[in-house]
């Protein structure tokens, strides 16, 4: 029998909450049948969804959160209400080791202050960063951080590099995925001291990914690496400009075929590929960031997704949970000390060799 | 009678170089009666190519340079040949006031190297900035800094700031262009300290532009302001993942209308949709990176560019020269000084106040 998998949902996060959480996990639970659930929040708004649920009701619990982190809570305020919120108290469970995940659609913000006090950094790990899906004419590859860490040294660059690598074999089911350091060109000699001290130490022999070198911004989409690594500041522009790009040429199409009945009339016809490409380019596809390196798997739902798109997010946190995500970043982690001739004392608290 | 505009061009710059340059010129000529060329390069190629063109023969002549300078070679290389290369030489008839505006579509770090070397900054500017246009739901935006500095300061942003909305005034033809700062999120308090000091002086009394606060990456394409002012880093990566995206999105497009009979004939239906999208998208029309700050109207097509790309940079830099960019620029850093209090020393070369 396999073991079941809790999964905490912060049951009062996100624009459409507690609906959409709600619809979101009776979704993920007809495709993990072996997750279960707790919801925290109101239970007199949550109980009722959850007995209309086919899936869901059976195998949910609702815990009472009286506090709600709401979109405009400064971290510092979610912080001073996580034992009472719905979001604290969801991320509190899997501290406890109560549940193996946590899923929130919340302030980001506010979810990123509060798993970090709760959940702590791994064994090892300095920073941890918040990593996500971007689409590539490939499928999708693996971008980190996106905001977590404004700056970076090339230290936490390198450990970046090591989690999104584990993270996209995870994740993207891929035995070697590629490493790509974002600069202003992909010549050796390119961009700040940091991305080129982070390169050195990435070629360095036994250090545990395939590093393909620099990438670009337009590589991003072209999917030359599986996984772009990259501080926190430019990672979210990145991020943010391919959503205003994608949204603006979308755009662009959508009124060409407003523009004659001919361009109407082949709209029309034409509705089977626009499905098709819809659902290729469904950003509901890349919902979730999940903050890599904290002890514990914590994935961000975007603040306005639908129950599908929660549901991708719960998704991509049992799938990190089966994998034992976590344990590998921190195996990987000593891999990469011991070939930098580092005592492993930060990534297992003991004092190396002995 | 209005005056003659002398504009030098790199004869052999660009991937498809010399003739996108002398097309390129012959169609910018149709459209600039008042503009004349000075064509820098290989006489024995140039010079049949300029009399089969109908506009451009009475109005171009050839200036023999032996050197080239090559997508490959570093900007050193380029420097080391300013005096014999087709690039080096156009740019050194600016320097010597021969002619009004310099462009090429060569190698972007030589232009720059070269350019900044041969024309030096403006008075009163510390740091030359590379801008372009970035298309939008509302037309182009113009986006600074582009790769030209990968540091950059507080002084240097807002610099860039008081550039960025003379360069809008010009080519974008608006009286009060807006300008925000690229950051992580809209609210006063993010990103570096670097940012939030540069806002802090452009919201000062007296600042010589529009100042809308910060914007995020998705702000670009939603055209939120007219202006979007960051480092040469970011902006080099934000231009390119711009680029990236809409590559990807349009392929995304055409791939979908492939996949069945009926999208085939709809698509053919829409083909008039098809020509206003690509017109509209048309990177052609975005062609040119201005080198703003220096002392010399200096406009770098893009390498790979046709001559219609060719001549609408030639059009840019027509248009600075006509708008007395740099005058203008040389005015508003001075009333930039004043608002901050410091000594116009810089802006003119002598003490202020007397």
């Amino acid at each position: 029998m396999t073991r079941k998998i809790v999964v905490a949902l912060d049951g009062m996060g996100g624009d459409h909450a507690p609906e959409t959480v709600v619809e979101g996990a009776n979704i993920a639970r007809e495709r993990y049948p072996d997750a279960t659930f707790v919801l925290y929040g109101s239970p007199s708004k949550l109980e009722p969804l959850v007995a209309r649920q086919r899936w869901l009701k059976d195998c949910c619990r609702v815990v009472e959160a009286a506090d709600v982190v709401t979109n405009d809570d400064r971290p510092t305020a979610a912080l001073r209400k996580r034992r009472t919120s719905s979001m604290g108290m969801a991320i509190g469970s899997v501290a406890e080791r109560e549940a193996d995940c946590v899923v929130s659609a919340g302030n980001t913000g506010a979810l990123l202050a509060t798993a970090g006090v709760l959940l702590g950094t791994l064994a090892g790990v300095k920073r941890a960063a918040l990593a996500s899906f971007v689409p590539t004419v490939k499928g999708e590859s693996v971008m980190l951080d996106l905001g977590a860490n404004i700056q970076c040294d090339a230290n936490n660059l390198v450990e970046f590099a090591v989690m999104g690598s584990v993270f996209a074999r995870s994740v993207l089911g891929l035995e070697q995925p590629t490493v790509g350091l974002l600069n202003v060109g992909a010549e050796e000699g390119k961009g700040s001291e940091t991305l080129r001290d982070a390169a050195a130490t990435l070629r360095l022999d036994g250090v545990p990914l395939r590093f393909h070198g620099f990438v670009e911004g337009s590589d991003i989409g072209a999917g030359v690496v599986d996984v772009v690594v990259t501080d926190g500041f430019t990672g979210n522009v990145a991020l943010k400009t391919i959503e205003g790009t994608a949204k603006l040429y979308t755009g662009f199409v959508r009124e060409a075929f407003k523009t004659s009945t001919l361009a109407k009339i082949g709209y029309v016809l034409a509705s089977g590929a626009w499905n098709k490409l819809r659902q290729r380019a469904d950003p509901r596809r890349y919902n979730g960031g999940v903050f890599l390196g904290l002890d514990g798997v914590c994935v961000k739902s975007h603040g306005g997704t639908d129950a599908l798109g929660f549901a991708y997010a719960i998704g991509l946190a049992v799938d990190m949970v089966k994998f034992s995500l976590n344990d590998k970043v921190v195996d990987e982690l000593r891999r990469l000390r011991l070939a930098l001739g580092e005592p492993s004392r930060q990534a297992d608290g003991t004092a190396g060799g002995a």
